[in-house]
């Protein structure tokens, strides 16, 4: 670290409000639906967003890579450097927010550093897929090298079926190297994101500092009955594989609570009835079933209560219920220190205004808190909608957590330019 | 009626057995599927199918039209006749017996009067669309008079969206003129179907004399809840319209045998969560609800109950369930006449091996019954079993329908003879 950020460090950085706000309304416009956007990893849509995003980071001054699995980097040229990243892509009809905002902010953050004639030591990075459209997380993943090459082969769209393969052809990036994290060069990793729940807006605070990430487990549960006839079957032997599925729902929300967390949440997000016709019993039905706490004793209690939820089922029949482990995820703990810096900033410029609080959302920085220090930052969702195109953030907050965000990672540069 | 058959009065018509087996077998090579057929309404192995049954009904003597609506109509020359009816085409991925039995038990009719020596005094017609593809009953309801050409431009395929006008076109029968039932031509309608249910199979019996036809109640009821991010939206803030349609369910079946008659069957048949994904709370569901008895008074205290469940579901919350008729149908009697010579030919095939039974199934019999006099005979379902590829009938079984709807139909033309 240079001596620039030593002679800056008693003041906050200034990020540039209007530049934000007119690109946070370019980005939008692309793949906009109604108030929010629909940006399918890979879609047209999307790889438009990530050549438009490239060329902001190129810019500001930083190198840019797109890799061989779409993650779209954006270097410094200093040796060590802090790396803030977010996603691009939405999920179905969704908020124009989750996402790009962190990206944005990543963006004012270079910028502002610069223009404080700082050393800007950020890198910023879009991570191909956060949303899970051909697997879970295949773009920062990739770069924390946990995927592998058969695990890209295997991948499928989960809407169209597309092979994760030809959707890289298509985005013209097949062939390419992926980028692999060199964990010496980071001093650690930052995403500014959405909160996407209601708590900063109910407490009215205007900023969240993320203790912890949850673990989720996402269970595909599906019952096997008998498909017949909806007229000429008698109710009493009938083996209706929908209406068992109806009352295990029923039976885990009723059983959960005595075994959850205080912030333990769950969701049956698809149900499915086979053939899905009005006058035919379903004989198969599927349900996506999915849990989430940060505490991993909870997700272990709540496991073993679905098990035995489904196992009472299928002692009392008429249908057998099977439960398969799509994935999991475990819960990852926030750097501390990171944390008191992104905490100070905050007070610093929201005093009194902010929280340390858990992410309930799967979020990049899960990936990387399994290798460097990692910190996430939180500003309220109005009504704590999202994954809907309704999903928004007051334009006062989305410019103070840019502000926040920009201080924070100007404090850990500071601090790591006097740890030297 | 001629003397011909006063003549033979005495004698049960015999069918040919090896004949009927090998119809079934051709049919049902038409489009099959495992065990079973998927035949949908004028899709290409449905107008096979009706092309196939054509040059039988040519074949056994009838003069054959393929009317504008696809209904396939087999006429004898006899002024006054008795008419026999089915369907050609399958449910999805279902049996080859629901529907195509019945015709070639006319057929098989047809041909024992004549090889007996007896006049041919029966009409046979392969209905279209009985399963409900494009519409309900629309091959019926058009013979009977009552589908008018503004529901036919409205008509679309239920699963694809193709409108019926489009099938006609690629059926080769757009434009042709609809044929229309002459009552005064027709002694009664007679029907012959496997049971679809499993009443006949678990009492020991092996024919079945229909004596009414259930009415039914097809309701869509939809869930408005509020669509959020399943990992940040606390359960105490949740508008799951998902979990509100399972809870429905739920109350359904716990409150409808208070109400229900004690052959009443009810069936959630779809049902659909959106958007739909593992990780976003359902903001919107749907499900197809359906209840069917032979008694109006049930039915009307069905439908009050269900009305009810959704207003006390309604007034706790927190999502807002609506209801919406999708199609109605009444009960209808059948002739107590034609019954009466269906079971003297059962009596006489099967000495105390068959019974009279409500129909749980809707069949066109229903729409004719309001015209003229119907009747339908049943054969017994292995293990109950319909709408599924495993459907299946003993050979035994079918064969002595065959004989039994034949000696029927014999009985009847003896009787009319009679009359005169």
């Amino acid at each position: 670290m240079n001596a620039r950020v030593s002679a800056a460090s008693s003041e906050p950085t200034e990020i540039d409000r209007e530049r934000l706000l007119a690109d946070l309304a370019a980005l939008s416009a692309i793949g906009a639906y109604k108030s929010g956007v629909h940006r399918p990893t890979f879609s047209a849509e999307d790889i438009k967003a990530r050549a438009w995003f490239a060329e902001r980071l190129r810019e500001a001054g930083l190198a840019v890579e797109i890799d061989g699995i779409g993650n779209t980097i954006g270097r410094c040229s200093s040796g060590r450097a802090l790396l803030a990243g977010s996603h691009l892509e939405s999920q179905p009809h969704a908020g124009r927010l989750d996402g790009p905002l962190g990206l944005l902010y990543g963006l004012a953050a270079v910028r502002a550093l610069r223009a404080a004639d700082l050393e800007p030591a950020l890198d910023v990075a879009a991570w191909a897929d956060e949303e899970g459209w051909f697997g879970q997380f295949l773009g920062s993943r990739s770069f924390c090298g946990e995927v592998t090459e058969a695990e890209m082969d295997a991948a499928r769209q989960r809407t169209d079926g597309t092979p994760l393969r030809a959707a890289l052809a298509a985005a013209g990036v097949a062939g390419r190297p992926r980028a692999i994290l060199p964990p010496a060069r980071y001093l650690g990793y930052a995403e500014a994101h959405i909160e996407q729940g209601d708590r900063l807006e109910s407490e009215g605070l205007r900023i969240g500092i993320v203790s912890a990430i949850v673990g989720m487990r996402n269970v595909i549960i599906a019952a096997e009955g008998v498909q017949n006839h909806a007229g000429t079957t008698r109710m009493a032997i009938r083996k209706d594989a929908g209406l068992a599925l109806c009352k295990l729902c029923i039976a885990i929300d009723q059983a959960f609570p005595a075994v959850a967390g205080s912030r333990s949440v769950w969701t049956t997000g698809r149900m499915r009835f086979e053939p899905g016709e009005p006058s035919v019993i379903p004989g198969r039905a599927e349900m996506h079933f999915q849990f989430r706490d940060t505490d991993p004793a909870v997700l272990e209690r709540l496991s073993g209560r679905l098990h035995a939820l489904i196992e009472e089922t299928n002692r009392t029949g008429p249908c057998r219920i099977t439960a398969r482990l799509r994935s999991a995820t475990e819960p990852a703990v926030m750097d501390a220190g990171m944390q008191d810096a992104f905490a100070a900033a905050a007070e610093a410029l929201a005093p009194g205004g902010w929280t340390r609080m858990p992410s309930g959302a799967g979020h990049d920085a899960q990936n990387f808190a399994r290798h460097i220090p990692a910190v996430m930052l939180f500003v309220p969702s109005i009504g704590g909608i999202s994954h809907h195109w309704a999903e928004d953030t007051s334009e006062a907050d989305i410019v103070l957590g840019a502000q926040v965000f920009a201080e924070g990672i100007r404090r850990l540069l500071v601090a790591a330019d006097r740890s030297r």
